[in-house]
């Protein structure tokens, strides 16, 4: 375990991702205090909402209210995700978010023409204009992605191979369009990886690409995510993304494919457990999981919320 | 990830763990049925109930009768819990048990004082007059244990010099019986383990004790199962209790310390997709979790009977 970092950084994704999927409407005023609540736990990034088109995600039509009424803390960038012009020009009209430009492309053919109807020239194309907007705009670009990065629902593995033929691409279209990156970001979008792909595809990178930093995003819909994580940390890895009480899936619900990411308080307590310093205060990672939970009204898959922190047995244990 | 082992051994023991906390009465010809449908899962151990006093746990009263109605496979052994004369009385009286003897410690003294009432003396002596009953029934002593290896809600931490001086008592133990060990389990009773602890642990046994098997129980109290049994993979380890669908404590319920164990088809599919041969039936693994979650009446924890197995993926890919 040498190669574990001695600090990382968790990037939270659980208003974003947990509320675009939730069934039930939740008010406003209840997203705005989970990222109130976010914010005083240490966490230096948290995505806060998604400008999509309210017609095809009504959950998040009120977008901009719940930016603005967020109590924004100076030492916390708080984003949004946009994916096309419409939604970047929201997110730009609000004036309160850390707007940064990322390209981003897709591992797997299928997925993009099952899923996008896009051909991957076509996301390319997009990924051009969309950078050059950005530029013209004065907006940092400074990450890649690779989506899909280690299985495909449609097209089965997605061997080491092409996953290094597209961060290859990405770097390639980074050049022309005079993007340097310092993050790439793996996304394990479908739950396909396990802890050996993980090893497998950060090593070639890190190999090909020794600069870069390397940031995961994993989803837990087959129970692998924090595996996946200690993999990663493991090669070194110290940038996460991760959603509180695991949101972003109700397991519960109809729709048993979606579930939730990395759960941050999970995450964060297997860091701190191994000596990884997160800067994060466990016991408000805790009390915000539970507030998301009371506020979905369901059970959210994080674990260390109900079997609870060890801070306590230790201090008992150490009066004792 | 060069020391994973090629194939691993995982013991059930959802049976004896889940039923034996589930606070409903869950029908004996329920408990019946679920470890005929793990028998057809390709597992190789199975307990199956816990030879307990009847008046201390209701669940458990049953046990003959469970033994009794089981339609035992000639290659799977079925083992019943036993922790005092009693008890092996009681298993030994069915004829149809798997019995075998193990020399078990505990690392923490003040759980054996605050939770069962003993000193490490007294369990000591409790162990030898066990060991001196089997020996003269005939029946192998083979095995040894530490419990609470890694840590202890009363005690704190486990340091690993604890860990290894318990270790060394098992083993000063068995010579003084005239037992040799030939597997050492290791068991996160409360569920302090990180995956750095594990190795340490791991490591620190082998080098001391080359020639013997480790086994790992490990509790998913606080989410960090799956990735304990990775670091233990990555140590080499090759012998697992685990308990289908996470059984072994209700997550939903008010006892909220007392969440399952490694959830067997969970760690089997992570194993699967490494190449890591089990010897297990995927698809008749979730079937059975999806049985155990209908019997006990509330939902497990095990992650892959709700995001679904690759393998379904993987045909409609490659006939795509």
């Amino acid at each position: 375990m040498s190669d574990l970092p001695s600090r990382v950084t968790i990037n939270e994704d659980g208003p974003r991702e947990g509320f675009q999927i939730e069934s039930a409407t939740i008010a406003t005023g209840q997203k705005v205090e989970l990222v109130d609540a976010l914010s005083e736990t240490g966490l230096k990034e948290i995505q806060v909402t998604s400008f999509v088109h309210p017609k095809r995600v009504p959950s998040m039509a009120d977008a901009e209210e719940v930016v603005r009424l967020v109590r924004m803390r100076s030492d916390v960038r708080y984003t949004g995700l946009f994916l096309n012009e419409q939604g970047l020009r929201r997110a730009l009209a609000t004036g309160r978010l850390h707007i940064r430009g990322s390209i981003s492309l897709t591992a797997s053919a299928a997925f993009l023409a099952r899923n996008q109807n896009a051909t991957p020239d076509g996301q390319r194309q997009a990924r051009c204009d969309m950078v050059r907007l950005l530029q013209s705009e004065g907006i940092p670009v400074d990450a890649g992605g690779v989506n899909a990065a280690f299985g495909c629902n449609f097209e089965g593995e997605i061997p080491l191979e092409r996953l290094m033929a597209t961060v290859r691409d990405v770097f390639d279209l980074a050049d022309e369009l005079g993007v340097r990156i310092e993050t790439l970001g793996l996304s394990d979008t479908m739950a396909w990886a396990t802890p050996k792909a993980i090893r497998s595809a950060v090593g070639a990178i890190r190999s090909r690409y020794p600069d870069v930093r390397i940031s995961l995003h994993l989803h837990d819909t087959r129970g692998l995510a924090l595996a996946n994580a200690l993999a990663g940390l493991q090669m070194g890895v110290d940038d996460f993304d991760a959603s509180i009480g695991g949101l972003g899936g109700c397991p519960f619900a109809a729709h048993k494919g979606a579930a939730g990411n990395l759960c941050t308080e999970d995450f964060a307590f297997m860091c701190e457990e191994m000596g990884i310093d997160t800067g994060l205060d466990l016991e408000r990672l805790v009390a915000a999981a539970e507030l998301a939970e009371r506020i979905v009204g369901h059970p959210l898959p994080g674990s260390v919320k109900m079997g609870g922190l060890l801070s306590r047995y230790r201090a008992a244990a150490n009066a004792a």
